[in-house]
């Protein structure tokens, strides 16, 4: 079995540990944004990190009304520019706390009076010591180079800074997710069944949006690394300003399709793409019954949730889809070929 | 012909006609932001026109120091969410001005108090009348599906936001742009030799960082809606975070590689995918002597510009070889399958 398996399956636990214990740092970092509340958030990060902070810049924008920014950290590592973020909570999110770009991002906006956080799962990192605040993601080691437990574990913390800001995010509900994570890990004999279909897909499209969008770019990214297909991804509306064009009869889409504010637009772009005879597997859960219409497979999770707690448990699927789909191409998901666990970019 | 070449080919005039004829407006716009200079700028827009905004965010962040977000706009049309805009610049673009979300977001925050400012090819449109300030595209009727010469508009504009907010933008260096523009075209002959290398080209990497990162997305964006390649698209840095390893012998990638600041990351990757055997075609010009090491095909343009002069002249060849692709695989780039020429989204 590989590692990222392994590490897939790890997620209750490590959520609920997560969970457990950052609550003392989640109420020191409430007393420090009630004091000093931000006009602007910007979050920096690379790679699956990169895409938990996608995640974050819905949850954070649309629950705290705060705007958000996703750094671009050319400009600061490369371009030299000395961006104002003197108002704002600088979020720098590394599995491993090493990462350059990310990491002189922080340093530079902390030196000029910015508030700086950290989101790393290494306590003894460059990050954890940069950073004027630090939430620790508790997944143990990460091994696998396909980052799994640290990317739900990003998300997770993010729902506690959204929480710090004053946000209408309910720990009580924060507290289910291990189990719906849980629930969905009982998909796993499924994917195993399903990847088989994939065994010789090239390429593909991963459609999202909102809270989901990141979770697009998520399972695109797992596909690239791990499955070597080049794996496009889409909000459900970018995908019809120009990209829909390339979508011929059996395209492969994979959709995440929640219930909610997301639905009529998801299902509008599948609707399309069933027209055009895509092949379209959506994950939905439980309570999007009209999830399967236009739809070749459907992934169900056993789970209701409100969307905005979708994002964690949806993403597990796409992993074991990903990590199956490997063994099935008879690739180490644990090891792709010119890749290393810690990538160092300026 | 199609009248994607053809409206390619307008471009030196284009841009010498909006610079001439936007010069009055982008005076009554300094005069606007000297009195309330913005703490924070949102670009909003879809498809191309979201790739000049993409550009607009380095060029403006790094030119005059002030965050730039790009709006996600489903956080206000889906999820209905009230961003704090108030110390905002909001910038919508959109070549008809009736993008729907685009406009949305847009009313909302000048019923917030932001300044709005709406970039557009079309004087009566809805957007010209609900922006507090407009500057107009003046590339004439854009008849062609696959937008061109307003995405350059565009970006010229944006050049003149930054000179209006005390950017050290030279208005003589953007009156030397149609020149380049007209240097560039004379690569028309070579690209579409070029184009027939890849007459069976089935997917693609486009890679560019910085200044020239709007156009890897602009040129994946053509290649995806003209000749249906399957296209990702890269910061240098972000290809190293994973997707790297999709690429085996072969792999066609295109790279933006003009000197100055991203040159050495630019460089770092090209020489990674070189050792992998990727098919490497950069886009450089005649004062980037090195560009050529790793690359399999060179496309040179005959002109010597500052880096952040470079994005406008260096889309023109990427432009030339999508429309010549295009006809190469016996494909219409002015009506692609599924597209029209103005897609509403919420």
């Amino acid at each position: 079995m590989s590692r990222m398996l392994e590490e897939i399956r790890q997620q209750p636990e490590a959520l609920a540990r997560t969970l457990g214990r950052e609550m003392p740092s989640a109420r020191r970092f409430k007393k420090l944004v009630e004091k000093r509340r931000p006009k602007l958030i910007v979050l920096v990060a690379r790679g699956t990190s990169d895409n938990a902070a996608l995640f974050g810049r819905y949850l954070l924008e649309i629950t705290t009304g705060i705007p958000v920014s996703l750094a671009a950290p050319s400009i600061t590592t490369l371009y030299h520019a000395a961006v104002d973020y003197r108002e704002a909570l600088v979020v720098a999110i590394s599995q491993s706390g090493e990462s350059t770009d990310t990491n002189v991002v922080l340093e530079r906006a902390r030196r000029q009076g910015a508030l700086t956080l950290g989101i790393t799962n290494e306590s003894r990192s460059s990050l954890a010591k940069l950073a004027e605040h630090v939430f620790l993601v508790r997944a143990g080691k990460e091994r696998s180079v396909a980052a799994t437990k640290t990317y739900t574990g990003q998300m997770l913390i993010l729902y506690l800074v959204a929480h710090a800001l004053g946000a209408p995010v309910r720990l009580a509900d924060l507290e289910r997710l291990p189990a719906a994570v849980e629930a969905a890990l009982r998909l796993e004999p499924e994917m195993e069944a399903l990847s088989e279909r994939y065994r010789f897909m090239r390429h593909a499209a991963v459609v999202g949006r909102g809270f989901n969008y990141a979770n697009a770019f998520e399972f695109a990214l797992k596909l690239m690394e791990t499955c070597y297909v080049v794996a496009e991804r889409f909000s459900s509306a970018d995908f019809m300003h120009g990209p829909i064009a390339l979508v011929e009869p059996s395209f492969p889409v994979f959709a995440f399709a929640p219930p909610g504010a997301t639905w009529p637009s998801i299902s509008q772009t599948l609707q399309k793409l069933h027209a055009l005879h895509a092949e379209i597997a959506v994950i939905t859960d439980a309570r999007n019954t009209h999830a399967g219409t236009h739809a070749t497979r459907v992934i169900r999770l056993p789970v209701r949730l409100k969307e905005e707690l979708t994002p964690i448990p949806y993403v597990i699927p796409a992993q074991l889809l990903a990590a199956c789909l490997a063994s099935q191409k008879g690739l180490n998901p644990d090891h792709p070929r010119t890749l290393s666990k810690v990538t160092l970019t300026l």
